[in-house]
């Protein structure tokens, strides 16, 4: 069985979404990403990934594999049957890489991560001058499509879904391209989104009123 | 034929590097990245991407293909008899994108792009403070193995040459990471990098003088 290192609400959710939506059973570690502690047994998440960060996906040969981009098609390509990333060789998978990397890079390495981790100085100032140009790339994709590749959810749709799910805490109110409200809307009234969601939600809340 | 929009030691330049290194032909159009023109024709890059960014792949069926890790993959697959990125379907494919993904965002756009980009005020003390935790990912990685992954050159290779490359100019010295400083070494003592590079430093002194 595949099991998931995540973090509630974090990166990690579009793995979750992807399982679920797969129908793929997994066993869920709970990771605190600031003290870097596994909650099963408080060991040390950096002795299962120097890198410290979530998703970690335990492979069924006990590899494992991290980055959401990789994590991501390797659940899709687990249950090809599900739909989730184009087939190997099909032109479209091309368009999944690309809206991984953007969304990874652009939306979430470049804008979300300093927000979330740098928030006590002056340095995002300009990541969220920039911010909007960003998100007018997908909004603009989106303003006749109902999913990002294709005309089924893939796991691009996962990984969008947990960005647009974070800006409204980052403070990007998302109202501002109703093609990605609308789009936001449409993913969370997906069954397997919704339940990923609330069960991270449910998470988040225990993990706000313990010590770590 | 295949075509490139780049600028001369841009990111784009690992998309060359992967190029050469399959044999493939291609044409090549550069793009000023802060007045966003290409100069074939002083034509508005931002017309053939609205993102603005390079790499841009144009395909033979004049599709555009934009983000690192789509374009590189894309390439490595054009030309499978030159071993760019193991077969689709080889679990090592995971790999490479495990590692695009990581030079992508977390050497990248987590460091490079607001080094280049933001240096005119205080944002980079936190990216630059956390770089030599990222680096000794590859850096340990790579103690005892001569590529990335496999026992082969691949795109993921192509991609991490020219982040290395970069983090020189960056202010980041790679000497203190032995591993690293040897694999720059054995990757730039290869003909099609050193020809992939030699061509962009060559017209990046062109545009230092130039009005643009």
């Amino acid at each position: 069985m595949l099991q998931l290192y995540f973090s509630p609400m974090a990166c990690s959710l579009a793995s979750r979404i992807a399982l679920m939506e797969a129908g793929l059973d997994a066993r869920y570690h709970l990771v605190h990403l600031r003290t870097k502690q596994v909650l099963d047994d408080d060991s040390d998440f950096q002795s299962i990934s120097p890198k410290g960060a979530v998703p970690v996906l335990v492979l069924e040969n006990g590899e494992r594999l991290t980055e959401s981009a990789a994590v991501l098609q390797y659940i899709a390509d687990a249950k090809p049957e599900a739909g989730l990333a184009p087939r190997l060789g099909d032109p479209d998978r091309y368009r999944v890489q690309e809206w991984l990397s953007f969304i990874g890079a652009e939306i979430h390495k470049a804008f979300l991560f300093p927000f979330f981790w740098y928030q006590d100085d002056g340095s995002l100032a300009k990541p969220r001058a920039r911010i909007p140009q960003t998100l007018s790339v997908p909004a603009a994709h989106l303003e006749d499509r109902e999913f990002l590749v294709g005309n089924r959810f893939t796991v691009a749709d996962a990984h969008l879904t947990w960005a647009l799910l974070l800006l409204r805490p980052a403070g990007v109110d998302i109202a501002q391209w109703p093609s990605l409200s609308a789009y936001l809307q449409r993913m969370q009234a997906r069954p397997a989104v919704r339940d990923a969601i609330a069960t991270e939600v449910a998470l988040r809340k225990t993990m706000a009123t313990s010590p770590a």
